[in-house]
């Protein structure tokens, strides 16, 4: 029913993503520093949401500087502002890149270019899911990290849309959804979506995944990704990494889902991607809704505690049995992501 | 200046475990029951701990129905609901067995067998940190997880008694404490021994261990057990077989500390060891203080999702490095064992 994010003039409308799972909200982002802010507080989150954010905020800053003497100095300051909100996700300075040599040509293109950039995002994820759907049997236990479903992209997802798909179908898919501490994008969004499209899931704190796989109970991994390197090397959520060497450990398959914007060929080894840390409140301190269903952040630490908040981490492509991009299910490894990239 | 557990007249004191690190308050338990019920709610909690307890448990139970025409059922029945508090700390077994048979001398006998057992359980720990502190260099950079600290036991506690010693000894050691999602006992309690003994740490996400490792920043790990099977599997919080195949991916040493009460010799191997599956709400909520310092209970999960929540896993001898015992440091191996335990 909902796109996670769209252009309507010069606004941006997004789906509050930081109020989900327990407030419904569409946020309006007037110009495009409120569109920078937005990617910031994680307002809008999810490699394929942010990049077409990121393009709408670079059309947005194109309608805004139009009649501006100094509108080139602006939308350039403008794209350092867009591409200095977050550092990981791929996807913002492929939409960024896009949007800004079409704007070049009239604030009308730029506006087109970004939306379809969001449109592509959204018919690539389709794609994923039908190629990803091939990889369950009839029955399948899905163990899935972070979110990567429809409200990380523009819609459908990447790691969930072969879920969604095989459910469609009327394999028998089952998904733990691992928590993903410290912003619990799985037990908040992706339980929110599986729990919404009927698809029977169950939360897992992250540190049950060993367990669940060492008992047999995990068929396959399957997650996003926010940046891959040109040699296979996954950029993801906090955690991803100690999936894949557990998933390995026992002989799990380990995907990565993931449109081929994502992927950063001039990055040659996942040593070269830029890792985002962020505020350390965000492990020190929880929100949820208190027994009256209103809001509220809460202290779990202890006081005079510090804490370390990296949000991604890298996962060698020699971890990963392979992945699944629009143009095909690769090899984590160089020569075959040249072969879909040329 | 405290410890955990201790019996006077016929009443259990214990320090409220889950009140902190937010209050610092004494319960009294005046019956066997209460301090079962103290058990299974953990407001008591840790291997040690929870042992010395349930000795004292067992003892006032001797002391409750001294008078008792069918003394002998009554007690045989405490021993039963003592030992359905909690499954798989071993401990807790080993504690009431050797009071249970002091009490059929006289119930003075069991509360003598009780203190005897938990004042062992203070001074083994301090053993296992004098050969802990032992195990670091000059400099060392810790990763724990869960709380194994003096809370866990009836003092100095087991994986942090090295750490405290080897401060002591000006060593320059930093903690990597995990958070020990879905309690956070690392976040809460280990975080709380540590800052409160100033000894440099951190708190992280239980999903950052992997990368820290592959950084390079973690010299060694040591946790904690709950018990611990004749051929060196341990059980312990659900995690630890995650960080120990992590461990052992990276080549970074990893240390079990326990006594030897933590043994249980009649138990083959971890897959004869019952493991506890807890309440989901431990999961779909999260407990702190709201910006008053008020504590409060806060639903984290989205609505309508259920939550998995394992209390133990088991790890596998083979990724163990050592386990750390007041009889010394042994391999993970039934015949090291066998040898320590004749």
């Amino acid at each position: 029913m909902y796109q996670t994010v769209w252009i309507e003039g010069s606004s941006v409308f997004m789906i509050q993503q930081n109020l989900l799972p327990f407030q419904f909200e569409i946020y309006e982002c007037k110009t495009y520093f409120d569109t920078c802010m937005a990617i910031t507080d994680m307002t809008i989150r999810g490699a394929g949401a942010i990049g077409a954010a990121a393009g709408y905020a670079m059309a947005q800053a194109f309608l805004q500087f139009r009649d501006d003497d100094e509108r080139a100095v602006r939308v350039r300051e403008a794209r350092q502002d867009i591409e200095h909100t977050r550092p990981t996700a791929r996807n913002l300075f492929y939409a960024v890149e896009r949007v800004y040599h079409a704007g070049l040509i009239s604030p009308e293109s730029a506006v087109v270019e970004s939306q379809k950039v969001a449109q592509k995002d959204a018919s690539d994820s389709k794609i994923i899911g039908e190629l990803g759907s091939g990889l369950f049997n009839k029955k399948a236990n899905i163990l899935t990290h972070c979110n990567a479903g429809w409200l990380a992209f523009v819609d459908y997802g990447t790691a969930l849309a072969p879920i969604y798909l095989a459910a469609k179908q009327g394999k028998e898919v089952f998904v733990y959804v691992d928590e993903t501490r410290p912003r619990n994008q799985g037990g908040k969004l992706t339980a929110w979506e599986l729990h919404n499209n009927n698809i029977p899931h169950v939360i897992i704190p992250d540190n049950s995944a060993a367990t669940l796989m060492a008992q047999g109970k995990i068929d396959l991994v399957i997650v996003g990704a926010d940046r891959i390197a040109a040699n296979g090397d996954v950029a993801n959520k906090i955690g991803t990494l100690g999936r894949a060497i557990l998933a390995n450990e026992y002989n799990i398959p380990f995907y990565v889902a993931a449109p081929t914007s994502t992927i950063d060929i001039n990055c040659p080894t996942g040593k070269e991607i830029p890792i985002e840390e962020r505020n350390p409140d965000e492990v020190l301190y929880q929100w949820g809704i208190d027994s009256n269903g209103n809001p509220i952040q809460v202290r779990i630490c202890s006081p005079g505690s510090e804490a370390l908040n990296l949000a991604f981490d890298v996962t060698p492509a020699k971890y990963i049995t392979g992945i699944i991009t629009e143009k095909g299910i690769v090899k984590a490894h160089h020569q075959s992501i040249k072969t879909i990239m040329d």
